[in-house]
């Protein structure tokens, strides 16, 4: 499944009430964002809902439907606050069950006395899901059709992405390169228009800085085709040298 | 305008491609969700949208119907990817116009050379609508029906904050305790799910930490009722201390 543009896209959902009450800063976004880049899958868009089983469904199902792959971050764990998979469940219309070998797993990691009901419901999923491995605290996400069920707790979620990147089919990753401007937005924002309409295949993006007393700019070129990539980028440096203003490539 | 349980609620539409790439890790969310709970306002749902016009107008409809409150942060620069103003007068019908105030303020900042038509289109907001103050660097956000468009700069959106909290009425603030207690979330959970099932007025989450080589959990109780709060505080450590966990209030 790809998009009218042939790129391949994803959605996630952030599941969480620690985020929206601003307890805790949501880190997995960025990092899913680069990973999904890197093997050619576009994240077009993100939603943040509570630990509130009607609102995680109505987020699954519209992502799911939208976007070639749809993530979900959080809400896996044992406690009664975690309903993802049960609510991952209503939304495929696809029974709760216990996974066996997710079971099988968790009774040899937990030892008899740690082997709470509430860490064995760690081991139900959708009916029909294949397990992601979490090699650092045993209890899997899981992927079923277009759904990958994730950790919340970045480095757990970080580690699942091992097993997840050979089940994706991307498309070509995208490449930047980032220009460093020694002007404000508003005296290249006419410059960067004009560049921008002559180069269809790129995206152009600008985002002002504040360093050592000086406004300037960092405009960054993105393309899945490195080409176009080159060939726009050679565009905005001439059309600024032109207009008169420093520029320098970032970390070129 | 509050929810069935009588809850003043926001929602924030983050735009961006930038925080869709992973180049920048959004930090206003949790900014705003605090800077929302203070005002007794609670943040409901997050969603983080491309420079897309189509994709914000949908967003914005949908959840400016939904809550008392919706922010929008990014895309109100002076550069051709900046068009949420445009997106928001779209999703509200109303016409984009130039506002006579904001124009002055922008010409008494820039001077000549500076003061170019990429600058005064910052200007431009949907008809109707009520600056709010930039003291940072002029531009102005700005307020129009129940929708507050916001920098997407954190030092900017933070400022433009000042000038908003006037203008909400919220409810009764949501206060927090935080027990940090010595035991993985597995070995607590069915005492934390007894202790919740008792405390229908308080919303009880729980988080890992891992800390000094020992796993642990934090267990957050929130509610905007202080007396019921502190009772289901109460019930919480009186229940660990009978399960023999070691508990501590944190900052307490």
């Amino acid at each position: 499944m790809s998009d009218a543009q042939g790129r391949v896209t994803a959605g996630l959902v952030v599941i969480g009430n620690e985020i929206l009450s601003g307890r805790t800063q949501d880190a997995n976004t960025a990092y899913l964002a680069r990973f999904l880049n890197d093997a050619g899958v576009r994240l077009m868009e993100v939603r943040v809902v509570p630990d509130v089983e009607a609102d995680i469904v109505e987020a699954v199902n519209q992502l799911r439907r939208r976007h070639a792959y749809l993530f979900t971050t959080g809400g896996i764990g044992p406690t009664h606050d975690d309903i993802t998979s049960a609510a991952v469940a209503k939304a495929l219309g696809r029974p709760l069950t216990r996974h066996p070998e997710a079971e099988r797993r968790l009774f040899a990691y937990y030892p008899e006395e740690r082997r709470t009901p509430a860490r064995m419901k760690m081991a139900d999923t959708p009916e029909g899901a294949d397990l992601v491995d979490n090699p650092i605290s045993t209890a899997p996400g899981f992927r079923v059709e277009n759904v990958f069920v994730l950790a919340g707790v970045p480095k757990i979620m970080q580690a699942m992405l091992d097993g997840v990147r050979p089940l994706l089919k991307g498309g070509r990753p995208v490449s930047s390169r980032t220009l460093k401007v020694e002007a404000g937005e508003g005296d290249v924002a006419a410059t960067l228009s004009e560049v921008q309409a002559r180069h269809g295949a790129v995206d152009i993006g600008s985002y002002p800085f504040f360093q050592q007393g000086l406004f300037g700019t960092s405009v960054v070129v993105r393309s899945d085709d490195g080409t176009r990539l080159d060939e726009a980028f050679l565009d905005l440096e001439r059309a600024l040298a032109e207009q008169g203003v420093a520029t320098a490539e970032e970390g070129g």
